[in-house]
């Protein structure tokens, strides 16, 4: 039945490609031994990171002793902000992020108050853009680090992080860069963003779970999080998930070479749902920044409707969508990106996020949008609310 | 050609299981949701956690809860050590550790200095053996961690835990054990320990690289690594490798029907390549406890013959063996453990650590031995030590 399934949820997580499993597999079977091992069983999983590694540097426009690879976003994320704060706690203890940022951005450096730092979260307006002139204000002279995600992982919004760069380095003051939700969704260069930590994700462009890497730009130290026998040059050791890492290796060259066509596609498959949900159900709110947000993406807000009965029936039809990250999921709290944009005020709002991929079609677009109309009526026709608001 | 080859290097990495690598391929295909999504693409998933999960805290007679899923063993100490460490800074700042534990206990410790911890480094006797008494010395009023490991990855001495968690629960101070080289190899009851924490990798025991675990005891709290959206109950936030962690709760599975017929066999090729090592090449040294260490594990060292090229010999004539620890062959720094042991007083001496796993046969050993003997001769024919010694 599975077959017969949409998937519209690709932030919490994309398929393996078919061309990436295969790069995998010799390292579950025959090619199993340590990167480390010097002898012959350890010499093609070492040759085997270190293609990896070429690979994933020249994707985001870096060298490769720039790449650590890592088991997720999360630790990357984590990798990032402590690494910097306690490699530099003698320095400073401020550390700016924006009020947007991926939990495991928000929550690392909260993490950090045990120690003393100070957390200052710049504002976005209601797109989700932040100003690089707030981030300007917020910079103290014992600020460390300045944190700020190159695409929203809910709405998309695209940050101005070249910007926020200019700033940064004017002032010797390292940046940051949660780029998990637009490597392989958008070009990103980290020389030209100017950054000096970047954070990715093997499995938001058709990697497997469980790889993932930091961009850390040529003489930024950090205070590893493993410390150990020296693996990824002392930066985070560890015996390598080679397996994992060389499909991150092979998604990255899949990425690279695809991503025109990519977002051709998703791009055109996004204004076809946008355009669609807009025709058939009124009463809704687009989140994000129109002009200048990750292709594929579409968060949209239906008044009148309970977000959770929303997805649990757009599951019962069939459609696996996202009330809001896959993160926020467990936790069940309201989504503090929308809160930020001021785009809760209206009180009963449901939330669905959709995020295609390369294997969405324009038919599960078009049977999608006929599910919603219908499930959006059903719950509407369950509300008080929207019967008053008819009844105007 | 591979096939041919001698592989005898397990304590580095263990070949993936055949059913291990079943369990894990439905989740680097259809099944690859994200568990955190509460959609049908989270089910599948979500049920292989759960079941994984229960899997691994069966191995070590733990509670489901009590298992806390990581990216490496490196992780795990990594966790254990700062975890509790950071969590518990306010109450001390002193560490008690063995001489003889893996870098990323050691190196763990260490890159707490930074942060006011004191590490206090127990010795160990010849054999490798902590006293427990010399534990009991150790530890201060403002001791937060003792850290002591079951078994040696390089000698196999295998420590008395039971007795040190004696004191340390005495004294309500918390311990941690690091079991990566144990857990698969002998059995092992977190309970029965009476350990607070306890590190296990999945690639010990013929499970993937990329899944590990961290034994935590209810009501044991750590500071996680990792903070963010929340998954494993908020103490390592993260995406999870749904496939490693899979293969990891297979690995578990099959370990634990198979534990008394591995060691058997594995306990059977030891003794008969060490004493085919003994019977046919003089000037040797045996390392570890010979009562009491790891089934499978065989250090030797050969004096008058450099290590490194032991090694390279051996590997050049198709048998995959160690110098020391894998982790150790990046630094290519002496052995710290047989220097605790005192075993390098004698100047000139290579030493080799064979690993023996599941597929190794008796065949292998014979022809393993055949090839160490004479790379033996031949590099003590060119060493005019030996010559000095042969003619005295």
């Amino acid at each position: 039945m599975k077959s017969q399934r949409i998937y519209l949820d690709h932030i919490a997580g994309t398929p393996v490609a078919p061309e990436v499993l295969h790069a995998m597999m010799p390292f579950l079977q025959d090619d199993f031994g340590n990167p480390a091992s010097i002898h012959h069983h350890g010499e093609l999983p070492q040759d085997a990171l270190f293609r990896s590694r070429e690979q994933v540097a020249r994707l985001i426009g870096a060298e490769n002793e720039e790449i650590i690879f890592t088991s997720c976003g999360t630790e990357s994320n984590n990798v990032a902000i402590k690494g910097i704060a306690f490699d530099q706690i003698e320095n400073g203890k401020h550390i700016v992020l924006s009020a947007v940022e991926h939990y495991s951005v928000l929550y690392a450096a909260k993490s950090l108050e045990k120690f003393g730092f100070e957390i200052t979260t710049v504002p976005v307006d209601s797109l989700c853009r932040v100003d690089p002139d707030d981030v300007r204000k917020a910079i103290r002279p014992e600020t460390v680090l300045v944190s700020i995600m190159l695409a929203n992982n809910e709405v998309g919004t695209i940050q101005p992080l070249a910007e926020v760069s200019g700033l940064t380095r004017e002032r010797g003051i390292l940046l940051h860069c949660d780029a998990v939700a637009a490597v392989g969704r958008i070009p990103v260069n980290a020389k030209q963003l100017g950054v000096d930590l970047l954070s990715l994700s093997a499995n938001q462009f058709n990697g497997p779970k469980g790889a993932a890497a930091l961009y850390c730009r040529k003489g930024v130290q950090i205070w590893p999080l493993f410390h150990g026998g020296g693996q990824e040059d002392g930066r985070r050791t560890g015996t390598e998930n080679v397996a994992g890492i060389m499909g991150m290796g092979k998604a990255a060259e899949l990425a690279m070479a695809n991503l025109p066509e990519r977002i051709r596609a998703s791009v055109a498959l996004e204004r076809k749902l946008a355009s669609e949900i807009a025709a058939r159900i009124d009463e809704i709110q687009f989140n994000g920044d129109p002009q200048n947000h990750l292709p594929g993406l579409v968060n949209v807000s239906f008044r009148y409707v309970e977000g959770e009965a929303l997805l649990l029936h757009m599951d019962m039809r069939g459609i696996s969508v996202a009330g809001a990250s896959a993160c926020m999921s467990i936790t069940a709290k309201a989504s503090h990106v929308l809160e930020a944009m001021g785009a809760l005020n209206d009180g009963a709002l449901g939330t669905l996020l959709f995020t295609l991929g390369a294997e969405n079609t324009e038919e599960e677009i078009i049977r999608s949008v006929d599910t919603l109309s219908q499930v959006v009526s059903m719950l509407r026709a369950m509300s008080p609310l929207y019967e008053q608001r008819k009844s105007r």
